[in-house]
């Protein structure tokens, strides 16, 4: 046995225990006559002891050649220390060692095993192993792990089936990003890697299994983004003989279970947004809820008053920032520089200072009167002291850069605190998008998504105000989940494809097995869909997602990491093309 | 709300409540003036009732044109029913409808949804959400998730973590089963699928995760056999700092678990094995001991009686077979037939009868007398009223084809009754294994199993002698999980490639990650694998792992289901052969 406990269990009730202890050196305090050893391992730090009065001289001579992140077993018994820290769990005591065994030698790692560390990104992920040693990186992984656990606890107590579905599917021409996977067994012939098991689970409700759900890997084949990994982990879910106040409820559930159990943290009923006032109040289907800075719009008492821009612009609209009239002029110009920058590109940006006696000064001064300026600050709900920026222009342009602004400034003022949870259902989603550079729409969500009662008749005159039984559920600005009330007809799933664009054709040959299980009893059902990658890293407190992942994707790693992709050898080129037919070609 | 309760709930305290249920119309009888339908969802059937009289003529008429597994809602109130069945928890009751609303027709289903289906297996797979219906199926789902629901719950509980390890990894050159994955955006890079996460979860180690586990996808691009997945699931474990002793009581721990919350059945601690005692003595490295018919080895006694077939055998060896005795001549040549087809491949069988005053008579009296079978039966611990079966030959030939017979003979005396549990440690396995074709050896578990203390020297003089630190774990005949103690100093590791036949070059190229991260601090490590698909089966009392898998791979149903490989378009080999740079070739 290697050891009797662990490195963070010992304390003042252990004195005089005998133990077997074994893990990493963490460091060492070398006094010639005395060394001390801080022993780690998953569970915590141990002190160490050795001298030359109560070990052996030959003991204390091996323990000062003792390197850091050496593997070492020692036994030994647990004394009170005689300088105590009180800030781990261990500090009352130390062991005096009577044994030393090396495990494993170790050579000076490429950076320090410490919460903060010397070590680059680059280098961490090129040593993950090592880094992993590191309690953030290791927490996180652990919380990930409960996390999960929690999350299947909950579902599995309310009934749902956790179904694995295929990871090698069938590959559909349509699915530009998919991974695909030739199979060497049936020459020519190709698998696809699932980016979602969006059909299986639909085909489990047709199957009767009413409320299904599954923590799976997907794949999508595009490139590294900061936060984006060609494989993520979804929750993914499904239930059948439900409408979407069901679904709402069941996932509210588990978002609330998780906040209480993971995070302490028990929330209100979540608020609901429709789409359309999301992206009219904060300009942005995902908006942070944590803070107010609602945008109000200013079309209606800025008009007709002899300023082009705003007179000649489809949206002016503004946020008050709390206590902004504070801001210096030169804070005020950098405020402008910045939301001019090529990321937000704005063209510019008209204020207004809400002065603590009442009165209002602005940029334009010379076109609005303190009458209209006393409007802007109701509309947007300015108080004394705040600072009112107003953008103007093409409405989803100007919105997405009013976004930008006040979650820059929410930022600056401290109002996005990573410890203040405010969840947020967005319902009622758009069913389809302009693709603006082909001037086609495609779907929102997916081709599954139903439209709302009654507005299929709309795809033809005004396929883009048909509204899709479709949500998202966001938390502190970021979209952790979403999903739809699923089409589970034929005809109508038939309709919608072919407003995508499909051809009959194209849509039996890609979709005919699932319209064709429609057509044997499929309930009405639908689902939702958590970005567990995403959801964790919120509620461990974190922007990003990488500490949340054991081996990341890396660029920079590329050629040492074993989870980079390998340059393709000779052989297996052969083979490939083989396989490919190409050899006839 | 689709439904106030399930088709399973509803019992006689509930007589009078107005409920309204949703689920699939399993059958029908229609008398004219009242026709019953059973409505049926994932809980159970529920009768629903409705007739002239209670309810309207309209609703009647309505009713009469249901089919099966059209999917309906209905409103009424629950009554106690004229004649119970007994066999239902539902069979109290019965709904008197008094709305119906027909949420999705079906067309006929093209196989009975029944426990008893008229379906063969490529109808069945071919439309697997219809199959998915049925008892047998939709419960050995619910089954697997339970199982694995269990799994977590205990390796949670006694600190396991689990951690997510890639699916996208880096392709080695002998990987020759991997799947490969082409990445669009590395232009003439591939990843490999994961046979096993074998080197992240080693990574792991070395970072420190000490207890690891996984439920986790793992790949091979083989042919489909009869039980044979390209795509399986694996409960994947490692553990640091701990000796093979550890291991198998860690899992050990979790199987009984596993047969006490799945199963209800307490066993005893799971005996071990020798790998050579398993060969000996059951001719196979995964005995099934829910019964005896162990070998007896009779070479000593059969040798020098001029029997020319056993005195040139390399071994004679014989099972007892219960009461066998008892089988008529005719019953014997059939057996001596079955041993002597190609898939068992003897040349022959000897047989003695242990008659019931004590006397013997054996196909070879010519030449054993009544005291050499008395020795036969000793060894073989044969009684009155058995048959001894012998078989000769090559050792390894011969061990193989008496342990088929041993089966097969437990099979018909119902010895193998899937309700019994003898689960069973297998230990010591060789390090290598000699590959007759090549005259190679290859490592038997993996590369980085680790050899017994003090045999690495052997690897030179007698490959074939040295034992590994490996062991399996068998349950009822067949291996539900393997693993080793593994090797965790790169000096090791490197005298292990090179004997396994790899250069320096391609030691490093392939396995130089791993041997650098045991440079920096490896502790000692082991591990098991269970496989997870083929456990589910056996815990569920099955011998096909089909039903426990939710769209099995089906060579028949290839070319419709959704989850096969499909024909790759012109695009797509298009841009396959850009990524391959076969254009420039």
């Amino acid at each position: 046995m290697y050891r009797t406990h662990t490195c963070g269990e010992l304390n003042a009730s252990n004195i005089n225990t005998e133990v077997t202890l074994a893990g990493w050196v963490q460091k060492s305090r070398d006094k010639g006559f005395i060394v001390w050893i801080d022993l780690r391992d998953r569970y915590g730090i141990t002190q160490l002891v050795f001298d030359e009065e109560r070990t052996s001289k030959n003991m204390l001579e091996q323990a000062q050649k003792l390197g850091r992140e050496f593997v070492i077993q020692v036994k030994g018994s647990v004394i009170e220390r005689a300088s105590k820290n009180p800030n781990i769990p261990t500090g009352d005591i130390e062991i005096l060692v009577t044994e030393l065994r090396v495990l494993n030698k170790a050579k000076l790692p490429p950076f320090t095993i410490e919460d903060k560390t010397d070590g680059g990104e680059d280098l961490r992920m090129k040593y993950r192993y090592l880094d992993i040693r590191r309690n953030p990186v290791k927490n996180s992984l652990i919380f990930r792990a409960k996390v999960t656990q929690e999350v299947r606890n909950y579902l599995s107590n309310e009934g749902f089936i956790e179904v694995e579905t295929p990871y090698l599917i069938k590959s559909t021409p349509e699915g530009a990003r998919d991974f695909v996977v030739p199979s060497r067994m049936n020459e020519g012939q190709f698998y696809a890697l699932p980016q979602s098991p969006q059909t299986f689970k639909q085909l489990l409700m047709v199957g009767g299994m009413d409320k299904y759900f599954q923590i799976v890997k997907c794949f999508r084949d595009e490139d590294l983004r900061a936060d984006r990994q060609p494989e993520f982990t979804q929750i993914d879910c499904e239930m059948a003989f439900i409408e979407q106040e069901d679904i709402l409820n069941a996932f509210e559930g588990l978002t609330r279970h998780l906040l209480k159990e993971v995070n302490g943290v028990e929330v209100d009923k979540f608020p609901r947004l429709l789409y359309d006032d999301a992206m009219r109040l904060y300009g942005n289907d995902k908006p942070d809820i944590r803070f107010g800075m609602q945008f109000g719009e200013l079309n209606q008492v800025t008009q007709h008053k002899d300023f082009g821009v705003f007179n000649s612009a489809e949206l002016v609209v503004g946020i008050a920032v709390p206590g902004g009239n504070s801001y210096s002029r030169k804070d005020i110009d950098k405020l402008i520089d910045w939301v001019k920058r090529p990321q937000i590109g704005a063209l510019g940006m008209v204020y207004c200072r809400c002065n603590d006696d009442g009165t209002y000064k602005s940029s334009v001064d010379k076109f609005y009167n303190p009458d209209d300026l006393a409007k802007w600050a109701k509309i947007t709900r300015a108080k004394a002291g705040d600072l009112i920026c107003v953008l103007s222009g093409e409405t989803n342009k100007v919105r997405a850069q009013l976004s930008a602004l006040r979650m820059e400034l929410a930022e600056r003022l401290g109002l996005r605190d990573p410890k203040v949870f405010a969840p947020l259902w967005v319902i009622d989603f758009p069913l389809l998008e302009l693709d603006e550079e082909t001037g086609h729409y495609h779907a929102m969500h997916h081709p599954f998504t139903s439209p709302k009662p009654g507005q299929i008749e709309l795809l033809d005159s005004k396929p883009g105000e048909v509204k899709a039984n479709a949500y998202d559920l966001v938390l502190n600005g970021n979209e952790i989940g979403g999903g739809s009330i699923r089409i589970h007809d034929k005809k109508t799933q038939a309709i919608m494809l072919k407003h995508l664009g499909f051809t009959e054709e194209e849509a039996k040959a890609q979709f005919g097995f699932l319209m064709d299980a429609f057509e044997y009893g499929a309930p009405p059902h639908g689902g939702l869909a958590f970005g567990l990658d995403r959801l964790v890293a919120i509620l461990g407190g974190q922007e990003t997602i990488r500490d949340f992942i054991a081996f990341p994707k890396n660029n920079s790693g590329r050629d040492v990491m074993i989870d980079a992709p390998a340059p393709i050898d000779d052989e297996q080129l052969e083979e490939l093309s083989l396989k490919l037919n190409l050899k006839d070609a």
